[in-house]
């Protein structure tokens, strides 16, 4: 079911499988990010166009919004403290704030019998490069449709996939100029195995 | 109860309370984190020594580890993925790697009828600073005593007094040369109200 005053199927903007993108979203206008087929996970990262030292933060985040399942009507904070990003609707209810994107290092580590891929990070590092944003420079990112449960009384947390089906979509509203990193992921665990596009569109 | 091999008294250092410190703990020491009166939190970063653009990350830590519960047996990793704080002992368990540390943001949002206070951030900001690290290079920290239980179905955080007692520890071996910085905090409801210091020794 379409959602009010969202974008066409023509505005959108591919990001194939296991690759990444980076764009400005001034502040005022609306990132709708898409799951096309369903069960995919888009890592996004936020800075502030005006000095990309002011980044996204899980940890201001948390605090403001005393909680870490992230939805429609929470905010998204930087590290000094400023609203970045309003979520202002969301079809799945169901993101991850805690883990940082896939990496050469995590594919090492997680999937010791498979080839080794650069992942969201490298993905990231690569389209963040002509804004001046280095590898060092990216955090925990906000993973959007990806499914983290944690355990409240144990603590241990697990990666499930996704429970977003086809056509469900998120959108955020830029409350100040941002630069943007966003990602197609390209882990196994976090979809299901299965590698697909993320579809993007600014209104 | 002394904890065997534990530093004796003479060994410690007071942060008094609402102030901060930074120090060199090189690769094979092990720092020992005391809250002498019991229900204080210490807010702890790392940075490497060779590189401080390296540091502490709760995501990197989380996907690692598995768990945001983080004790004795689990170690602390950076951003680039390295292992740099080893926990080795922990009378405690209850600690907190979600929320950033209190500053005069936090101050103004969460406690608008008290005086506003540079907390933690700024008390790190300032005792980082020889170091040649700024403010916006401050993550998320890791929070000794810090309880901050959430529920795993809502995904709702509340930040309740430690439940640590007096003269409880926590033991971390550096993996790498590290910088540290540590506090003794200074928001009210990390510690109930009461502002205490924290002792720490290298051995």
């Amino acid at each position: 079911m379409p959602v009010s005053g969202s974008p066409r199927v023509s505005d959108f903007t591919v990001i194939p499988p296991r690759s990444g993108a980076a764009f400005r979203l001034p502040a005022g206008k609306t990132l709708t990010v898409v799951d096309p087929e369903g069960h995919q996970v888009a890592d996004l990262l936020a800075y502030s166009a005006d000095d990309v030292r002011e980044v996204i933060s899980n940890g201001r985040t948390f605090d403001y919004e005393e909680t870490i399942a992230l939805t429609a009507g929470h905010r998204l904070w930087s590290n000094r403290s400023r609203a970045m990003l309003s979520i202002t609707e969301d079809t799945v209810g169901r993101h991850d704030f805690l883990l940082t994107p896939c990496s050469e290092a995590t594919f090492r580590h997680f999937y010791a019998d498979k080839p080794v891929h650069r992942g969201c990070f490298g993905n990231l590092a690569e389209a963040l490069e002509p804004f001046g944003i280095g590898p060092d420079d990216i955090p925990t990112a906000f993973n959007l449709f990806m499914n983290v449960p944690v355990d409240g009384s144990s603590g241990k947390l697990r990666v499930l996939p996704p429970t977003s089906k086809p056509g469900d979509r998120i959108e955020l509203r830029a409350e100040i100029d941002c630069i943007i990193g966003l990602t197609a992921c390209s882990a196994y665990d976090s979809n299901g195995g299965s590698f697909k596009p993320i579809h993007y569109a600014i209104t």
